[in-house]
């Protein structure tokens, strides 16, 4: 296989448009075919549409099946567009079910109808069996094609079918032990296959307390139940009855598609993390956000309105709303942080939130202390014209206003997470407004109650 | 093996508990070692002191050692503080090497140093060896134990080599080729081996291009690269001589790990997204950051303080303040968002800076020109008194804040990844401040220099 690296990936790529031009089916198959195919979606990636047409011929719809079922879902359905339909069901019978419900799950009913009336029989059950599964559950992302053995085999049956099968079967170094009902009774490892003799029976060398999910697991369960097994696939079960099996390259992109969305959460900027969409579709996906934001911050300044008295008589008021902002969001930030990164991990749960609540508030008060203390150092100096009280006034302000943003930071997400509302709902900005308007408000109160005690 | 799920694990728990209680080793044995190792740890960890010292008499250094190379470092050091010294070097040279040096690399010199030297020597020169690797590299998180094959072998060579080694090595399910001089030449997977006949030659069913990375490879580097191809290992190379592999239940660790500096970058919450440290830790870890942002509002208190005059004369502007900080703020942590998980995933790299750049302007822009329009609409009928003139004023400065916004948060993590400054400098909360600071000035200096035009 030719390895492509930054240095050879330009020069092999225009070796291989080269053969395009010159119309060379044979250099280009021998070329392309060195490739592995997460280099080969590369160059379809990269070559011009007429080009792309050209290589349709070239390659048949078998091969370019275990193209295609690595390509994003975008480029599927571009490129699918551009196959005559006799090829693209072939590509599609070539694939692994749980890629071609992927695929189908994207498309328009009529299309997605269409193309299921189309494929074999057999196949096709396979994949609407596979449809009727929700969306980031284990059923979603699991594959059917894995090895399932009875236990009354021997280990020499096992290892001469695993032969004949390990080209079709997605992993083949778990093996899945199913009774005459189906049901899961064992597993093992292929490691543990080779380790025994040929006429040791399955049953003698198998696990039989294995750990499975069902299909309706969430994938997020399914991830930290292998990450923290370190397994390299998991077997999902209905009613006790083997249906599929997860495997780690799965779970690898279920991480990193949590990851997203928890990122989104802090930032606000869920759907637009993607750095390859255009600046309209990233401002469109924003906008949103940011104009609910600005009413809110239209909000706070309802808030800093009724105040106008109070900052009327003293003005220098103003210049602390950046600081009781600032640190109420920031603390709020870090809170909500911890939790949406803990209820991700798993390491927060409904055993551990009483503690968690607790932690957080002890720490909220603790950072409240802290820089009550600085200001009320810190303040005099820079405003001598406010006197001891105005430090005493934004000291106190801040304090309760860290002990409280704290807390809004770690529960929101807390409750968001029970009531199973859209949790973009407590994002980062979110929270942060929320605080802001908290803060402004008890240090405008506190502010107004002590008046006739500030210099004016 | 005995499977813990949320409904046994207390009754089979308090089970272990009271084996240990009437001091009966066989029960516990029994007990005990049905267990995954992962739940052998949740066991130990949830037991008293008194309880663990009956553990360590009823399990052998030999036993203990798979259940340690587990733990995660803090239990590390307690643990083997409470075990006997014969025992713990034991327990050590029974560590696959990669474990032995993640667990010596943060023990302080000199007890390092003791262990080093009570350990079998040749076992101490390869931990050695590992010990040199920089912390987050391809040589650090590698393991040494895997399977060597030489290119002029048999199959049926190597699957009875297999069958002896497979005890021993961290994964057997890719196999690597090397001549004489150790360099790597090829490489196969089990899943070749298995399909191949018994006397075919290792060099006609190997890859010969097999993708490796080097010792000093960064380990994001190496999950990405993981991730792409979908491998289960990877080999590491020191010039051009296999070293060791990494295996993807590393990767997976490494993926959390960054995910939670990442995390710590967007939310300056870094160093305390543990949800299980106790309150004083939280707070000590994050004061120095709040203290930090603290002082940077004062900063900000400054810029408003400087337009005092200004805020006196037109007391509504005040009222804006909260809008003009918020909306920079946030379109300023969108855009780190995007970077940030941009250059983790590696889709941001140097050929798309400047595509990207370009897009978040362009996004800057867009979200200004909305906002502004909104704000346009909107104020004159919340502020009737400020006139046309004061939506224009804030509109406008909204407008120019969100396009500079937008970009800050872009450019200065992509400056802080090239100077490899502390990327927490790059936080969200920093970027906000920074924005913020922006934003005042624009909108003061502009209210300024229109002031006359205000009803006052």
């Amino acid at each position: 296989m030719v390895k492509l690296d930054q240095q050879n990936r330009k020069t092999y790529t225009n070796q291989i448009i080269q053969t395009l031009v010159d119309q060379n089916m044979s250099d280009f198959r021998e070329l392309f075919f060195e490739l592995h195919p997460t280099d080969q979606i590369e160059i379809l990636n990269s070559v011009t549409k007429k080009q792309r047409s050209a290589i349709y011929k070239y390659v048949k719809p078998e091969e370019f099946a275990e193209i295609f079922q690595g390509l994003e879902v975008t480029k599927q359905k571009l490129y699918i567009s551009e196959l005559q339909q006799n090829y693209a069901i072939d590509v599609i019978n070539n694939m692994p079910y749980d890629d071609v419900a992927d695929f189908l799950a994207e498309l328009p009913e009529t299309t997605k109808d269409l193309y299921l009336s189309k494929m074999n029989k057999e196949d096709s059950e396979e994949v609407i069996q596979l449809l009727k599964y929700d969306d980031q559950t284990a059923g979603a992302i699991m594959t059917t094609e894995y090895i399932s053995v009875s236990s009354t085999d021997t280990v020499g049956n096992v290892m001469e079918r695993i032969r004949l099968e390990a080209p079709e079967a997605e992993t083949i170094y778990y093996l899945y032990v199913i009774d005459e009902q189906l049901k899961l009774v064992g597993v093992l490892s292929l490691r543990d296959l080779i380790v025994s003799s040929l006429d040791q029976k399955i049953e003698d060398v198998m696990l039989t307390r294995v750990r499975s999910v069902e299909t309706h697991t969430d994938q997020e369960e399914v991830a930290r139940m292998m990450k923290k097994y370190d397994f390299l696939a998991v077997p999902v079960t209905a009613q006790g009855k083997l249906v599929g099996i997860v495997t780690v390259d799965d779970i690898m992109d279920v991480v990193d598609e949590e990851t997203e969305e928890d990122f989104g959460e802090i930032s606000a900027a869920r759907g637009s993390l993607d750095a390859n969409i255009s600046a309209f579709s990233a401002a469109k996906k924003r906008s949103p956000w940011i104009i609910m934001l600005m009413f809110l911050g239209l909000v706070t300044a309802g808030v800093i309105g009724e105040f106008e008295e109070t900052l009327e008589a003293v003005i220098i008021l103003a210049a602390f709303i950046p600081l009781i902002m600032d640190s109420a969001g920031n603390t709020g930030t870090q809170a909500l942080a911890v939790v949406v990164r803990g209820l991700a991990l798993g390491t927060v749960d409904r055993s551990s939130v009483g503690k968690l609540l607790k932690r957080e508030f002890g720490t909220g008060l603790m950072l409240g202390v802290i820089c009550a203390i600085t200001l009320l150092i810190v303040v005099p100096f820079l405003y001598p014209e406010g006197g001891i009280m105005l430090a005493a006034i934004v000291g106190v302000s801040l304090f309760i206003t860290l002990s409280l943003a704290t807390m809004v930071g770690a529960i929101v997400p807390l409750i968001i997470n029970k009531l199973k509302i859209d949790p973009a709902v407590a994002s980062g900005p979110f929270i942060t407004t929320i605080n802001d308007i908290m803060g402004l408000i008890i240090f405008f109160s506190i502010a107004t109650a002590l008046l006739d005690y500030l210099p004016q």
